[in-house]
């Protein structure tokens, strides 16, 4: 999909949908975080490897469209990016897609803190070194 | 809390926390929805009444500022306004409330639909009417 | 309800249903966790005193009958009682109740462990003798 | 696995976690499912294939035992077999391994039921014989 590095999937499980009979709302952002956790490990290391460090990455914010609803069983494409790393702060940028169509989309922003005190503390410069490799090939030049 | 016409609380599940010792960012919109129900239950007889007329209220978007983290066992109160109700439009603001401080706030934006055809249906008059009379207190004259 | 020294309630909530209509059957095991935690509330200074001391209780083992549905906003009893506390280990059974008839039963089997290494460490007394006085009542003579 | 017909596998989620840093004991009940899932989707044709002919099939009993705990970005492998399938009713097996090691096992009880009047109806003989082809490999001779 246009302007995003990465993409994973997941399928809508029976326990995610509610009694509309479609995916409950609250899913999306598990599902959102299952690509951070993938886009980590593919692009660097894993998250494992901040907590390892002593950091954690928290979640400032978020937002979802809901576009079109998600059923059981369902094949979704869940499209990340990451942006605006700056100090401690970063944002990643989503779309969830279903056979060609977008059925949702949002955006999370976090920080990374100090897991003993919660304290924002700076992205380490490898995973921001990391997270610009990884988004170059879709900057416009 | 200034401006709104409706709270509950909530106390922090151990299930709903983390690896990271707080509550997961996605149990904020149960808790909303949580709210809704009660909001529903007290103004206008019950979010089941809609379905009972075949009405299911979707959820559009949903948007939340994660300010300080809840933890287990926190006792929580959720405070709650419906607003901005219109065709089968509406919306609600949040805020999350622990021991005087807000922890969190948001929205989501939902509309009414036909419970067949998930086609938008206009909130029904006696719905928009509780909904005005509940939050009219805190209009300003 | 016969023989159970403690009970709390808990409402079905939208985001617990699925696709069925009725509560998904994991959310048994989390309302049985709420009712451990009140009941640890209220006779043994809740479960935060354990992890105060580097104490956990672990899972050891979870079993439920699933007699009739659970649906969306019904209110529900859940009946516990601890039993068999020797050495590490104790248990919990329970009842669930809705509108006079039992909806379901199970039990849960646990350990206390140190937190650090997650190595099995005694009940502490206090919580032996806490235990013993709230299911004293029930006791048969 | 030794007597398992069928495996899939699961990638601890970071929302699975709790604050005891490991998957809380009700998401297992999740992966479970998520196994019956994908075992009809091999052998009989999809879970959906049986609620297109108004069947659902309902959990009536569910057993774990934890005996080591998963934590997240575990990836386990879930191995599931279907066995019992009488009248209404079958059971399912599972053993869920990590590296090799068997770190939970347990079983679930279930009826297939008519999903307007939620009354048990016999399982349909293509599904019987689907699985009694699938499972016929795991039988002694």
């Amino acid at each position: 999909m246009d302007g995003f590095s990465f993409s994973t999937d997941v399928k809508v499980r029976f326990a995610e949908t509610d009694a509309q009979g479609i995916a409950h709302n609250s899913n999306y952002f598990v599902w959102f975080e299952v690509a951070r956790v993938e886009y980590l490990e593919r692009y660097a290391g894993g998250y494992q490897r901040l907590r390892d460090l002593g950091i954690e990455a928290v979640v400032l914010e978020t937002h979802v469209r809901y576009l079109e609803p998600a059923r059981f069983d369902d094949r979704l494409i869940v499209h990340a990016r990451c942006l605006d790393v700056r100090g401690a702060r970063f944002r990643y940028e989503y779309a969830i897609e279903r056979g060609g169509s977008v059925i949702a989309d949002g955006w999370t922003a976090h920080a990374t803190v100090d897991a003993e005190t919660m304290r924002p503390t700076r992205v380490p410069s490898w995973l921001t070194e990391a997270i610009s490799a990884a988004e170059s090939w879709s900057s416009p030049t």
